[in-house]
């Protein structure tokens, strides 16, 4: 039996992306985001409300980092969407992460997040909410590469946002035999 | 040691999104996108080229479907995403997928995929290649829901795309003990 539950959120896996953002006073911030896409093979799109301190201070700056979170690091990438800048203006300060300015954009890299994509403003529609950004670099730790220098997930050990449960999911294991594979239809 | 790759899209977890639509002669039709995502409480984007069957389909339509691709379907769920409905018409037919249309616009539901967005066409731009489509309904089997009649990831057993190595993945354990769970700063 199929149940209807009308108009609804509900979307497997979600990112858990970590956006980071200098101020305009050089402040760095991060908020945690899971409404996010790659929309061409060198952008990515993200969906934010004008309200947040992240959409001014890139606005600002033309440009923001986009790290995918760990499990190793859930409790801070979970703190920085817990807590708003806009209130605890220091709020990246508390979460222990070390930062370093990206080399190819004005935004910061998160040393402890191995896998970061450091991009420059396209655009931003604040009615519709949808920021484009052209990614200019991804960096990523030589710890989470594959042997054929590729980012190999069991190492990154990315996390998603479970909106239905409120809680963080790991990924798991490699599902084998896809039809490309040579996997056979019914 | 962090490497620089250069513009690169990577991005961990993508999701699997089946896309169900019907021909305006009533042929339906589904395709795999990984590019996609929530972009307001009621509404997803999607990012696909103007070229692909679906697109045709939906714009003649005003609806689509989007069904979470599941590792049980892995098969089919790759198939549909590695050929073409413009080379192979009948391709849904070749998965055994049973169909039935939505009561709630006028696009397929996939009987085997338990988890269906099912979507009004609200707007789709051949340049940007952006479809933003309403939520009108979520349909959901009642063997992937939880206690509280939520959606339970283990149950859906979803699957999410690797780009980087080509292969899929299941989604795994939740990771406990998030700053809202009482997890502490370090």
């Amino acid at each position: 039996m199929r149940k209807n539950f009308g108009a609804k959120p509900v979307f497997f896996p979600m990112p858990v992306l970590i956006v980071g953002t200098y101020g305009e006073d050089g402040t760095p911030d991060a908020m945690n985001a899971a409404w996010g896409c790659l929309c061409a093979p060198n952008q990515l799109s993200l969906f934010l409300s004008a309200g947040h301190r992240t959409v001014k201070n890139l606005l600002a700056k033309g440009a923001f980092t986009v790290s995918m979170a760990t499990a190793k690091e859930l409790v801070p990438a979970d703190y920085v969407g817990m807590v708003s800048a806009n209130d605890v203006p220091d709020k990246l300060e508390k979460t222990g992460w070390h930062l370093h300015k990206s080399e190819f954009v004005d935004a910061p890299v998160i040393e402890e997040l191995p896998l970061t994509l450091e991009c420059r403003l396209v655009r931003y529609d604040p009615e519709t909410t949808q920021l484009v950004g052209e990614i200019v670099n991804v960096s990523a730790e030589e710890s989470v590469l594959g042997e054929k220098g590729q980012v190999d997930p069991a190492l990154l050990d990315p996390i998603c946002y479970d909106s239905e449960n409120s809680q963080y999911l790991r990924l798991g294991e490699v599902v084998g035999n896809a039809f490309r594979d040579g996997g056979a239809l019914k």
